[in-house]
């Protein structure tokens, strides 16, 4: 998928909604835990009541890895329904990899030939040929992390260098050299709204990922404000606020409503701009 | 494991070796391939050949995950039978892993509950929240990615502050206060042996596990002369190196030669350095 292929269907939707897969045993409703496959019972019925609203899903790695062989299992499964039902959708494999380039290459193979993902979060820290192999691949993305929505981000990511800048923007300035704006997002996060004029200016163009909007506490309006460009450049993810909504029979529907009121908010966001 | 534990193994088997299980359907000798589980008898043979002259065996992730559930099933039978027959073996998951409090801890509890590893790698570059949930656990290690041993490593890990620190030296220096010498350890790459002085300025008394010897062309002479500690403080780590070395039915023995190379010269050090 290209930039303008996700814009085209962020027109069409009038949504930039990327829902957050972050699917935990503990926290879905009791009577799917009784079913062969309770997280991808719980994704599938997700997915097929938010598919819509959405341009993008993220599964969370960590979630599908706790349970080992079967959490692998059970993601495969939500990437091929996907896959094979929402032809459209963009697939964020959240595993914030990162590693020297014999491995970046088995992680690349993994989530793009193995699970047919769209794109997979990658860490920074180890420079360029950690991030390259992935770059090898056609209409497959980068997600960087640059400026994240924890709340000890600024641990590193605002150290400043001799010039004043932080790593933050280091980081976006030389990793967005390395590819292009249809294989290289950033993800920024929503709780750090006045930061992003400051990434705007380095990378007006580049779509950016932004979790932390919900139960992390970003808003929506800011983030629109200051990090929409002429093409919104935004997937903003929601995930507990979304799929958590409710613990009855009545779930899905719980999470079409939240999934809804965002993208009525996205949609308004879209029409005041002019996008749509 | 304490680190004094961890010192003791050192001295008993007169090595610091740490032996890496990067393993490669297309790297293995073709006759396992008709096994049920390559992968598994790959390393079992490997473990048994070298658990004797080696003191950690660190699997990487990225060659299990790019065969989907059967690769977990392999890595969930390769700790367990390192566990069950080489008790005072150390374990590191190289997953290189890094995310917020929430989903750390699901990568806490997959690494140290599910897998019972010892330690596993993690990337800084979302501070303390993202490595606090891994230290939660008791006799557990993190493995906080320092100065690594890529071509690359220097686009980030070498930008200096506007106090002349280096970027490597802010996470060493931060990341040690969070835990203590007996939970948190640094991969520093061998390949950076003029390095290590800086280092051991900031991190005296801190195990660094050591990547980049062999393959990448890092010098275990000088790893030891900059790098080691009145408590050795190094874990050395080889994957390619001794586990490729041979091909055909004797790989495994050819792989204890190449691990008994290492010791050997590591025996040498230990002894010169007194600590032996």
């Amino acid at each position: 998928m290209t930039s303008d292929q996700l814009f085209e269907q962020i027109k069409r939707k009038r949504s930039f909604l990327c829902v957050g897969l972050d699917t935990d045993l503990s926290k879905i409703p009791p009577h799917l835990l009784s079913t062969d496959d309770p997280i991808f019972e719980f994704n599938k019925a997700i997915v097929d009541a938010t598919a819509d609203l959405a341009v993008a899903f993220k599964p969370n790695l960590a979630f599908y890895e706790v349970h080992g062989a079967a959490g692998w299992i059970s993601l495969q499964k939500t990437v091929r329904y996907i896959r094979e039902n929402h032809k459209d959708l963009f697939i964020i494999a959240d595993a914030k990899r990162g590693d020297i380039t014999s491995t970046a290459k088995m992680y690349a193979k993994t989530f793009f030939n193995s699970l047919d993902c769209d794109s997979i979060t990658i860490s920074p820290y180890m420079g360029k040929d950690s991030v390259s192999p992935f770059l090898e691949y056609k209409n497959k993305w980068v997600i960087i992390l640059a400026l994240t929505s924890n709340e000890s981000f600024s641990d590193f990511q605002m150290i400043e260098n001799k010039n004043g800048k932080r790593l933050f923007e280091e980081v976006i300035k030389k990793t967005m050299q390395w590819g292009n704006v249809d294989n290289t997002m950033f993800v920024v996060g929503a709780t750090r709204a006045e930061l992003f004029q400051d990434i705007r200016k380095v990378a007006p163009n580049h779509f950016l990922l932004v979790p932390g909007v919900g139960e992390q506490g970003g808003s929506l309006q800011d983030v629109a404000k200051y990090g929409m460009n002429s093409k919104c450049g935004l997937l903003v993810n929601s995930s507990r606020g979304i799929i958590y909504a409710d613990k009855t029979e009545k779930f899905a529907e719980a999470a079409r409503n939240k999934a809804y009121q965002l993208q009525q908010e996205m949609q308004h966001i879209l029409e005041k701009s002019g996008l749509i």
